[in-house]
């Protein structure tokens, strides 16, 4: 059994987590999952690109939202605004039971990933989802209304404000999560999803023993671009680059990859010129489950070809 | 204007602070509130008494259920269920407003009695609402199936358990919180609402420095039956009662209550030989919301009486 690892965030990368999950035999695939956007809010430890997953996986996600849980209610926000609380981050009713009982495993000294794992095996999933680290990592943007919190930036302030640089506070001192190392070492193939390269991959590589891991690793390296035409399928990475002075192109990805990566698979549409990395091409938007399993074919085809 | 003060627990407490603040001008009424139910449940702060009465006087209670929100929802409760969560104890979706965010003001540093007022101000409710001690007091059961915590008895095990004693971890070391002990010494007459005297008024009477302030106060103290023709309107009084080997009447009652109280107001089917105490009568049944000023009223008229 061929073993995968793909490195993940939020909605678009648990899009293609799910099409390999369909097309890997069970035990096959483990998703190492960003946590700099992971907060504190209200007290509760929202850990949102594991929630996506876990909601995708589970079939739980509610897709015309592209976050959160299928028929979810909001009876908890109407109460707290009636309360004076702050309502800029939506938590639904379902959606608090993951908050809840994840903030109480962590405050009876569950780590992250045992309380991760605990959730997916009562939901059965199939796939070993790893977060990147057990220890807080946070992502935090420099931007021209000050320095933000990544919560704050992405939904207080709807992407809004313009990027000057993006750090992952406490990342240096980050330690990946049990699992993780021996999951790249011992990989067949690396993916790396189609996720914000800045905001959702980045906090990966930020975990030193990660990104060593992901250099030492025998196995090659295969990036999905997030960009469809010049644009993101969804999400502020187009604008970020713009913000951060890059084209908005697969080169600009790939230069930012450069020296991890073995290949990229982009849009049947698009082009990529960077040199010393081999390309595929694939229809890469995923609307449907049958997108996401091709672009996951796409991607495994594209690594097992470099093994050969 | 008169000052009154009652002491109360759950919801038949809650009944009658109704009533007293229908018929009591704005600012007059301080209603002080059994906190020796109050426990964590999956790391929030759970007050149920308080809750009940901040319902009540916001006319968000639910009449027909007798404790928690009208038109309250339970989507978090079926996702706690598929996660595998407790859920013994139900937590609405609405309620879950009041504890998020009564467990994150305590961890800021706020006390339980500024949360409380602040929730109670939000709400424009009328009454001063204090609970007995911002220090943790917990109610704890000695019964047939072990040593419980309130709620283990009282939701969990629906009050089967026979208890052989009551206790009040932390009471001896609890201070009054802020204005409760000026409150009983500047009152004009303090009620005792017809609550569980022995679970929801005792952890009161068990915090040394506020049964030493209704030792002093020059005030009268009138307490409501619980009890109508011998039975508990509501809840485990009569029960418990009997677990205790005592006879359920109002005897028992004034009794327990002895060298404390002044007078008693029971139904008006019922008697009471207790020397040495006044007793008044009034149909004691607090159905709809005129009943509940009624039983106010008379419980109002029966200290005044004493007084002149």
């Amino acid at each position: 059994m061929k073993r995968v690892v793909v490195l993940t965030g939020g909605v678009g990368g648990a899009k293609l987590v799910l099409g390999l999950s369909h097309i890997l035999p069970q035990g096959a695939l483990t998703a190492i999952v960003n946590t700099g956007d992971d907060f504190r809010h209200l007290g509760l430890h929202v850990s949102p690109d594991i929630d996506t997953l876990l909601y995708t996986l589970a079939d739980k996600a509610n897709a015309a939202q592209g976050w959160g849980r299928e028929g979810e209610s909001w009876a908890f926000m109407a109460a707290l605004r009636e309360l004076g609380g702050p309502d800029w981050f939506a938590l639904g009713d379902g959606d608090m039971a993951l908050h809840v009982l994840r903030t109480h495993a962590l405050m009876q000294g569950e780590s992250l990933s045992q309380v991760t794992a605990r959730f997916a095996a009562r939901w059965n999933i199939p796939v070993s989802i790893l977060p990147m680290s057990d220890q807080p990592v946070a992502t935090m943007l420099d931007t021209d209304r000050g320095r933000l919190e990544f919560q704050r930036y992405f939904v207080e302030q709807r992407c809004e404000p313009a990027v000057r640089a993006v750090q992952f506070d406490g990342a240096a001192q980050a330690e990946p999560a049990p699992g993780v190392v021996d999951a790249i070492l011992s990989a067949d193939m690396i993916l790396i999803a189609p996720s914000n390269p800045f905001l959702s991959v980045d906090p990966l590589l930020a975990v030193p023993a990660l990104r060593s891991a992901l250099e030492q690793t025998a196995a090659p390296i295969v990036a999905v671009s997030p960009l469809i035409g010049g644009k993101a399928v969804k999400g502020p990475t187009a604008k970020l680059m713009g913000d951060l002075n890059m084209a908005v192109d697969n080169d600009s990805i790939a230069h930012h990859y450069a020296g991890l990566i073995d290949a990229m698979l982009i849009d049947s549409g698009d082009r990529c010129d960077a040199p010393d990395i081999a390309i595929a091409h694939c229809a890469t938007l995923m609307t449907t489950l049958s997108d996401r399993m091709r672009v996951a074919q796409a991607a495994i085809d594209l690594a097992a070809g470099l093994r050969g």
